[in-house]
């Protein structure tokens, strides 16, 4: 029986594209080799590649002067690459949980930071009216935070400071105006596809920016992968292969404002029972900062002890993936594209069901 | 049709793994997930990951004290990370081709290098006989020259210092001493599984020469990925997935040394077929250093203009990926384990065929 997925990532994924791709492991298009087999040098997957950045570009409405690169590593290299490219002296790194914590870690290396954080309440809010210097390199945001389940659904401007948005949770879950952006990435194993390859949309001119005087590895910059349009070595073909598919299949179901538009649904739906049912409590208090791809909540304060047997009635009923973060405790349901609304609505029932037996 | 690929890497693979990996995608297990779907921090892909580990070990009898690990990037990440922790003032680089060319221009950020190369006959043969410096970091050979089709068949000993070898194109091809290796490393997409996930076979005592005052990424550090199991950040899921069945398959065929008998009956028969064949010339004349991955030759000078006709006449007959790298011209068949000795024999009858007619 196929399962309510509720993972955070690696996540769950569109039927059509698990077909797809199942049928391109054993043949590609009839061609009588599969996807894991064609050289990335062939025509076969060159075509693949060069239809994946178009429809990188077409759904996500690109505007010319960026380009768009598949890499591997995931957003943790990203955290590496970002600074060690454009740190020359000081940036600043707005810090709204775990995953911007680790890219501020990665930037220290190379510069001086400016931060600003929600530390102060476990991150559970998105900070508003700070400044920013204008002297920065550039702006370091974390637009989804997959584990306290906040985001940011604004797309800032700093007075034209180059602003870098990790869009790992969130990306193509609602429009986003890419023109405001100097970079966005992130890890593909949510909206995108599944694990194993990282997109990057780069704003060509920042090239400029890179650090003269530094020695960086040819891996590890962004020209390398930009003249070589991602196929300086050998790319992540499956993932690849996959990330198209899904592309495709935003494409020919209304795009990302159709996503957008079920996606504020499914966590209204969520949102309003967490609210209403006397057992659960938001992590998230304030609506404007609530995310609508990671959901997260806790027991009531009355009925901690029915934590682990909430967590055991949903499971039997076939929920997958809704124990909270390690680190938070709780629950937390990834609500990302290509969970249905229905899928929420049966979380939605369970959590009906268990607070009338409780 | 399944067609013949010579591909040189991504390349041919062995149908059951095919089939396993399709059929997972749809659902793995009858867990009612899909392998892209998993979390990486699930128990079902926490168990892929320790069994392909311990299929590793076995398969290629690794000793105590080394670590496996399962990283993005590719060789080309390597080429970087290597002397980024470990060229602390010198190092050796064999220099036997194009791959290792690249490693080279990696450790040159870092540190001195003393090099020996075979540039001067095209990289058509391995270098002997020359000295090693004893002062050096360490010493870095590229087993198997893809693009030309060289190989070095001997586990080399520089009198203890330690030997790091990329062994991209020949892994898993024949036994090796791992003993006599600091350090062996690949991108998988050879031998081992398709692109995406880079294998690392590292002593565990090399962390013992990680530089210690230069500051070195997160990610580029090999004590990370060894500290959490390759699992620091979300692993490439189905490139691992596809290396675990690839080895199952591997032990269930007699392991290493079985495709070595099998590799070197491969190799025999094509060579054969080049050095009798009145139209082709092997492109290594030293019959010890010619690679049983990668077979390499081009017309004979007197037939010169029958090259484009032989690659459409071998196409036409159901040959993929026979065409020499674009730097070398004439011919390659990739001949890597899941080849089997009926496909090297498809292609030798259509070289026979072809003289025949010419």
């Amino acid at each position: 029986m196929r399962k309510h997925i509720f993972n955070a990532g690696p996540c769950k994924l569109s039927d059509p594209l698990l077909k797809n791709t199942s049928e391109a492991i054993l043949d590609l298009d009839g061609i009588g080799q599969s996807i894991l087999e064609v050289s990335h040098r062939s025509k076969e997957f060159q075509a693949v590649m060069d239809e994946t950045i178009d429809l990188m570009k077409e759904v996500l409405s690109i505007p010319e002067g960026y380009s768009v690169l598949f890499l591997g590593g995931g957003a943790s290299m990203q955290f590496a690459m970002i600074p060690y490219n454009f740190l020359k002296s000081k940036a600043f790194y707005l810090n709204t949980g775990t995953w911007s914590a680790k890219a501020i870690k990665e930037a220290k290396l190379w510069g001086e930071l400016v931060e600003v954080s929600s530390e102060d309440k476990n991150f559970t809010y998105i900070p508003k009216g700070y400044d920013v210097p204008k002297d920065v390199d550039y702006v370091h945001i974390t637009t989804n935070n997959t584990i306290r389940g906040t985001e940011i659904f604004e797309d800032y401007d700093f007075g034209g400071l180059p602003l870098i948005a990790d869009m790992s949770s969130d990306f193509l879950s609602r429009p986003v105006d890419v023109s405001k952006y100097a970079m966005i990435y992130g890890g593909a194993q949510k909206n995108l596809g599944p694990a194993g390859v990282t997109f990057v949309i780069i704003r060509d001119d920042l090239l400029e920016k890179v650090v003269a005087d530094r020695k960086i590895p040819t891996m590890l910059q962004y020209k390398t992968h930009m003249d070589k349009d991602s196929m300086f070595n050998t790319p992540p073909v499956v993932p690849v292969f996959a990330a198209m598919k899904t592309l495709e299949w935003y494409k020919d179901n209304g795009g990302v404002d159709a996503m957008y538009k079920t996606n504020l649904e499914k966590a209204s739906l969520l949102y309003e029972e967490i609210d209403r049912n006397k057992l659960f409590v938001p992590n998230v208090k304030d609506e404007a900062d609530r995310s609508i791809m990671n959901v997260t909540f806790v027991m009531d304060e009355n009925y901690k002890e029915l934590e682990s047997d909430f967590l055991a009635y949903a499971t039997e009923r076939g929920m997958i993936g809704i124990k909270g973060h390690r680190s938070v405790g709780g629950f937390r349901a990834s609500i990302y594209n290509a969970m249905p609304l229905s899928g929420v609505q049966a979380l939605v029932d369970v959590m009906k069901s268990f607070e009338t037996q409780n």
